[in-house]
């Protein structure tokens, strides 16, 4: 029993892992180049603070995933685990929340600041960071998961147990 | 001790509900009139799916806030209180980070985008943005405060207890 929640945990922690890789490689590698008004220009996360954000949290976190997976099974590290998950998939919520903002922007402009959507002229790029956002949602569920099935078994907050 | 621990937490948790009640305040009061290229517009938090998120988060989270300073001390709600504090936390980051990415493209504009700044039109409005961010941001804070006390209190991570 213990064996088979341990193999669950594991898989779901590299699941997360693949998650937020995905979400890096998709979005550093999307760039396309567009005539905007005569205007040529290059679109390309690096133009944004936001999806900037976006890249380097997913990193921090997939490097932290990466880790995590070779923490053996009885390391007291893991109490720490619960903490930092915390930390980590609080920032990877920030860095998709932020990114979700802008792309909202790009694909439906706002009206009243005058933005115009961007995604008519560069749908490739629209399409890669559609992409890395539903990569690192994924993410971000899984995180969600294992940290309240942690708080769950440690403060048993339905009180499902007799206490 | 007990006493002034419980104490002090009432207290932490009255300023994050007093942040966020501010945060909502503030936001929605921001209203301004503007003209932009002979072109009269009313800049609203409700122009914007991302403030409008920030203010139906924010309220969210006031509400709870409120709920929870009448919880008596010995009741076994408290545990499910963790649980619900750390999504409350994770919603209120998700509506920050996505005001602070609009406020970012309002104040600086993004060029690859040519979507302009707006704050040079509309100051008072982006004052009354950034005093909400700032109160939420307050809130993020003490809400972060009290997750890590209730994980460290209950899981002891750095071990400084000995086992």
């Amino acid at each position: 029993m213990a064996k088979t929640s341990r193999i669950c945990h594991l898989l779901l922690r590299f699941l997360a892992f693949s998650a937020t890789l995905s979400a890096v490689i998709v979005m550093v590698s999307s760039h396309e180049r567009a005539t905007f008004f005569n205007v040529s220009f290059e679109a390309k996360y690096t133009t944004s603070p936001a999806l900037k954000y976006f890249v380097i949290a997913n990193s921090v976190v997939t490097v932290y995933g990466f880790l995590v997976l070779f923490l053996p099974a009885e390391s007291l590290l893991w109490r720490l685990v619960v903490a930092m998950d915390m930390v980590l998939t609080m920032l990877l919520i920030s860095s998709l929340s932020a990114a979700l903002a802008i792309a909202q922007v790009a694909k439906q402009g706002n009206n009243s600041a005058a933005w115009l959507p961007i995604c008519g002229s560069v749908p490739k790029f629209c399409n890669h960071i559609t992409g890395a956002l539903i990569a690192s949602f994924i993410g971000v569920i899984i995180y969600m998961i294992l940290l309240l099935h942690s708080i769950h078994s440690v403060l048993d907050p339905l009180l499902l147990k007799k206490t």
